[in-house]
């Protein structure tokens, strides 16, 4: 892990989304199609707190020298990667937590949202959904001093609340 | 609920913290103390989403208007609070599951971090140590745009780094 | 929404049944299906708490006007729909927990049955029998002043009743 | 058990509040209470399922007939106390779920409110605020053909939000 | 149901095996094979706490004078039969928890198990397991007043132990 | 361990209560108080399953020949005492979960009622409830062979039910 | 089961696994895997502690003097194997949890871990993963007294460090 | 954190004691007065994964230099110290979760022992009996190679066997 350079250079890379393993993907993909649509730049990375540990040091010491504003996490059953990142930098680092093979994500939900005093994770719901709204609070985060990024949300949101119909049929 | 006026008018008030009931104040003051601590203006306000829905709508589309730039809104059992308040902003809204009375704040954590994909809520640890990690994570995010908590941040971070002793006992 | 204009006008509308999604209606057609046995009125309505917190108002403080008598709430995850409307309404509300994908409708439980003293919801069981369930249960209601619904729901149960055949194997 | 005459003779008796124990008393007296305050009518009986079923067969069978409109049920444990008295009235039942020793409620509250597709209760929540709710729930369910408690009802709900103070401390 | 005579008539009908529903017995069949492998006669009845409320009671009742000497019933969700039975009869009564579609039987478990000191309910495991150790169970108590019984047990119990290979393939 | 000699001579020692450390006896007295009360001889030991596995060995293999009818075990954590005797004698067995320290006894009632299909526990509720419970059940298994003690069975029921006071205060 | 002779001769056998039933290899193969690529002896043997607990006592006394050093027991649902046979050794024994059907091995998890003090059992994760970990612990633990074990997992944690590769996608 | 040096230099420091926090020591203690007992050397040291990420890194990577043998880590709520320090070394690591305040350990516990494949964290119970059985589990390992710890540790299990007295009372 040389340089964490940006996958998606279009905008500058404000948020990095990170996960313990590529099995993450299809749910974190979810942040990063968020992100998309609202033109937020962002970069993605396999940093596993217990594979690779030294990748994980590396990773968090050095986000916010590099420009990264908000950090994403996902991370699964005993799921420290929010938790540790956090420990390690002062930017917001947000968590999702991975809906796990016995315990549907109760475990992940618990180890990443339980920190203790001293250390905080803004954790998201478990899953999809969760991911999704990972993205749009970094979002929100970003767009205190974004005005661009205040409007694509603001837009996004009226946009939300229009398409749902009345109706329970089409 | 005529004006939402500062508390604590020493610094800009950047946050709001709400509650759904007085009887959380001893678990939200922890939010409050560290907001103290580093000198981050703030308000405090008992908004109830189910006794006092209006104010609530009111105080939720008035909040971003009236320069608030994080709200951390505290609620127990069906915590319904903190995700309400974060459908009618855009502004970062983060959630502080009080300990409830039958189920120790289970009930509230999920009422608060299941939130469905398009409206999230940054949640943080059940009661006192969630409330003092609001704290800290408004910080951080505030932190993005004002170097002086930035600093302020940072110096409290390493104090408390500095202050885990090494032996178990003195 | 414009009018809340009833959708099955041969009876009185006197149910309203909301959900926050359209792809909660597999659930609560349950709702639907027993109030059509019953030849009771009802209307169907998509209302979000969350991605249309206005329309939800506005819904909840004109029931009672435009003579609905019970409201059938159906909402999964973080499911605020429940107690949002009847902290709105002196209408009462029944809540039906919607299954949710990580845990199982746990959340949706939780969510609506553990609303804090003063604002009640009657809540049913998670997923199509409490979705069945609200339909009698508002028939219940109904019944105790419309000696025709009274008539239909005794009916109905002694059907069931001499519907369970004694025999495991036919 | 002859007769079930009402112990609060001054109103017409249009709520029926059964538990399963004289222990549960000091939760559902909440329930008497708030009665007391709209002016509603009530009976209180202690109607045991496991211990006295006849006597809980009987009551269920009898009431509608007596003039009973509403019936809250409280119970503990494996409470199965509103869902069989659901199972022999077409009144509408609603269930207290009791904090009960080891499991907090947890049991009591799946015990009442999981009832299969045929037998609702409208189950409030675990302990003294859902004995509260209940009797709300009761007054709203009456209000629908009674002016007076739909006035008390609507009086008793507006000094409710209006005790709401803003601030969080004295 | 008139009479529920038996069955199984080869063997006098010690055990009566119950359920809340023609959907239990996939279940519910699991005891009954066990007492077939043992011969010991039994009958099956659908009884529903709920929406048979009148049959229980004549069934609980009646079961002692008929000759049953043990009572086996499945149920699911809020699983009152095996606990309303046990309040009507001083014959021993056993539970087995049916495995329930959002909560997989722990709704079932909890409603048959956390009985009140009083009336007790002899509770098995949830779903096959526990159906297939009710007629053990059963088989168990009645051995000890019959030495066939007991002697068909204990080759039964020897012939499982023997037929438990060490080798994991094979 | 030399000899199971009885505690109580008064009576033919048919019930065997055994418990995982003296610890538990607080909670097994109530078997013990309910079988004094029905004049039942009874048998008390500390067998632990984990700290005394040969003992447990001895007693579980001895007890059917000793002229022991029931055998009923206490424990609580991962309580391996009622599930490791049942896999050793073909006498019933039934299990009290022991109320435990972290978790309430969640943990006993899972480690006591889950067993494999094979070798059946009947469990009873969690702590005092479940101690008393198993001593009825094992006087209404004892009643099927002894009518002195259907008979006091039968009394002490009918007297629980006369002692159900209706009214909820003196 | 005359003497547990190894299954893989190839290395000095100093891990055993064993399992409650053949049904469990499917997950305790994962254990068996990671052992041969760090080239560990071990056998493998299907022990129940409730259909061959005359097997599982023979088996847990005469380990440690046939040699073996560490015992792997994977069991589900009301799961006695691991716990029974650490009250008989002083070998380290590690738990696996293995899936259960009903309760998604919670019920495995609680009846291995929350063993009383007095008689350790280190538990692993539910399922695959902790199969595969029982397998590297042992090995964490023969590596205190053999360097070529030391040398082949260091080998083997480098490579899995390796092997994660930094991109999302390939 | 110099040096790391023994705190109980009588015997060589086999085992490292290690905890998030100072408020763990009294749960910890229950490790270090069993190792005492069995005469066998430790260190014990407050690494906290959270707030002292730097020192739990070096910790991580010297202890195998520094000669132990066992890590012992306790913590609590998001409990991430044990994980995070097996990640850094191939020595055997054991966890024990500390009970904590709104979840009673059930947080510690499932972060703590639902480790992903590949970085095994042996789990003990929750609270005091984890602590002590740690310390009996590090002795059991230590064994493997060391007589006296063999012949320290037998002889503690027979005493504790002979301690179990089969009275319930004095």
């Amino acid at each position: 892990m040389s340089d964490f350079s940006p996958t998606s250079p279009v905008h500058p890379v404000d948020v990095s989304i990170i996960m313990g393993s590529r099995s993450d993907w299809p749910t974190m993909r979810k942040t990063a199609d968020i992100l998309d649509e609202l033109k937020i730049g962002y970069e993605t990375r396999v940093v596993s707190a217990h594979r690779t540990p030294d990748r994980m040091v590396e990773f968090a010491k050095a986000a916010r020298g590099r420009g990264i504003k908000v950090i994403i996490a996902g991370a699964g059953g005993a799921a420290h990667l929010p938790g540790m990142v956090a420990s390690m930098t002062s930017l917001p680092v947000l968590g999702v937590p991975i809906k796990s093979k016995a315990l549907n994500g109760q475990d992940s939900l618990l180890s990443i949202v339980q920190m203790p005093g001293g250390i905080p994770v803004g954790t998201l719901a478990i899953g999809d959904a969760g991911a999704k709204n990972a993205g749009l609070l970094a979002a929100s985060i970003l767009s205190l001093s974004d005005s661009q990024i205040e409007a694509a949300l603001s837009a996004w949101r009226q946009a939300q609340t229009d398409s749902v119909a009345e109706s329970v049929e089409d």
